[in-house]
């Protein structure tokens, strides 16, 4: 599969990338960043993948994480895909922030008319992962796996879905359990119908609850979030890491809220976090 | 004067606030951002004013720029002003990104309909700062001064007109020569009308020229600037400076464009540059 660079800035020791490129997934041409650190031309290295959360596009992580400094210091290159297809002109596909355009859940649709493009699950799993490995020069069981908010629900989701894929997982201030909180039951309603036994394959609490596990899971969370009560409830994916196999660390952050200021102070842990489970240090 | 706080958000080791107030200059509500790191609760800190470039609000710089962790780091509250006034529609205020809104080029405008609002020079000298030493515990003596393109044109300008009120000077990418390069020839004909003599005193180059001095002062460019050749012309700056006793500095970045991953990425340096110059290291 051939990549359309878009543009390419450097950063840091490193140079920030968008590329384009058909998906058949999606059915549409897909957009996403990817951060190269210099040491990257002579080596492999291990590589993150970063899912946004609702609104978001590929670039909200690139230009407000600072990001760049710390994937040069940790040696990792990391890519940043959008979180839905762009520009199909479904009916309401851009009438609310929490479902359609920038809300593609990290899941498959089933329901007309999303199922024909909104296709997340398969797009990043079956056909970004296999091309970021094609074209960069990532390490060979090296890859982690994070997100934030409805990112950290896929991040969670996607990882518990498919043992092996990822060697390291993290989420800041995921939606825990998307089968119980508006925002989730939104989204499985829309993509996936009227059936709930079908949205549990994509809810991290029920997965763990059904005896699923993954890699080391790092949970982060700010105790000052708006949306904690109502619509993230970590007490449910803690409830269900406790009977639970899952390596699973929470670590909750006193006066932080939901914004990426919060996600630019703890980042560098999360670079830690996975460093530890990649066996880099 | 009363500030009213619009947010407050914690951000690494401190507290990223934005505040509103009616300003007399300007005869509108202005905003501005100001970070604290937490060790401004017990002492006082040296600060860093920012001034933005073209199109900016107080939020860019905020965002993109990874200061709040350099901040506590450095231990400088850092300031973040607005580049024009808002919200007067004023007839064209709107109209391009180079003129009116988000343009303010840092001067006091003395051509209808502008020179009612557009008294920026005077927002921030007479106003702002003041406002500033009143309400965050500046230490005195401590002020140093950034910003960039348009804003670095704001900080070599502002601090060789008013020598002593700062005592550290950097520039990104500044506009060296404003009365030389397009931008600069349409703000300066629109804010202060055709004579090109009045020009002069909002002039990096021509105040250099003509025996100006200030705080040390740090020019940075970036070589792949897109602006570079046609708006920014650092040699008029280097060739002023030649003739001058003005303490000087010109770090150039093989690479490196007008964004802020270029910002980010050398944003650190400027800090030390200031820590140095302030007498804090």
């Amino acid at each position: 599969m051939s990549l359309t660079e878009v543009s390419s800035v450097r950063c840091f020791e490193g140079t920030q990338k968008v590329y384009d490129h058909a998906s058949s997934a999606t059915r549409t041409t897909m957009r996403f960043g990817v951060y190269l650190p210099d040491s990257a031309k002579t080596q492999e290295l291990s590589a993150l993948l970063w899912l946004s959360g609702l609104t978001c596009t590929h670039e909200n992580f690139v230009t407000k994480a600072g990001s760049q400094k710390l994937a040069c210091e940790y040696g990792m290159i990391v890519i940043t895909p959008d979180t839905s297809p762009r520009g199909l002109n479904l009916p309401s596909e851009d009438e609310s922030y929490d479902f359609g355009s920038g809300a593609g859940f990290y899941l498959n649709a089933t329901q007309g008319p999303w199922s024909e493009n909104y296709q997340m699950e398969n797009y990043l799993i079956q056909e970004l992962i296999p091309l970021i490995q094609e074209h960069f020069p990532i390490k060979k069981g090296a890859l982690a796996l994070s997100g934030h908010s409805m990112g950290g629900h896929g991040a969670l989701t996607l990882s518990l879905n498919h043992p092996g894929l990822f060697q390291s997982v993290s989420a800041f201030s995921p939606i825990s359990s998307p089968t119980r909180c508006p925002w989730g039951e939104k989204a499985l309603k829309g993509y996936l119908g009227e059936d709930r036994a079908l949205w549990e394959r994509h809810d991290a609490a029920c997965l763990l609850k059904a005896g699923k596990t993954t890699a080391p899971i790092l949970v982060d969370q700010g105790l000052q979030d708006n949306f904690l009560a109502e619509q993230l409830k970590p007490e449910l994916l803690q409830e269900a890491a406790k009977n639970s196999s899952q390596v699973m660390e929470f670590r909750f952050r006193k006066d932080f809220d939901h914004s990426y200021y919060y996600i630019a102070t703890f980042l560098e842990e999360h670079f830690q976090w996975h460093q530890t489970n990649l066996g880099l240090k």
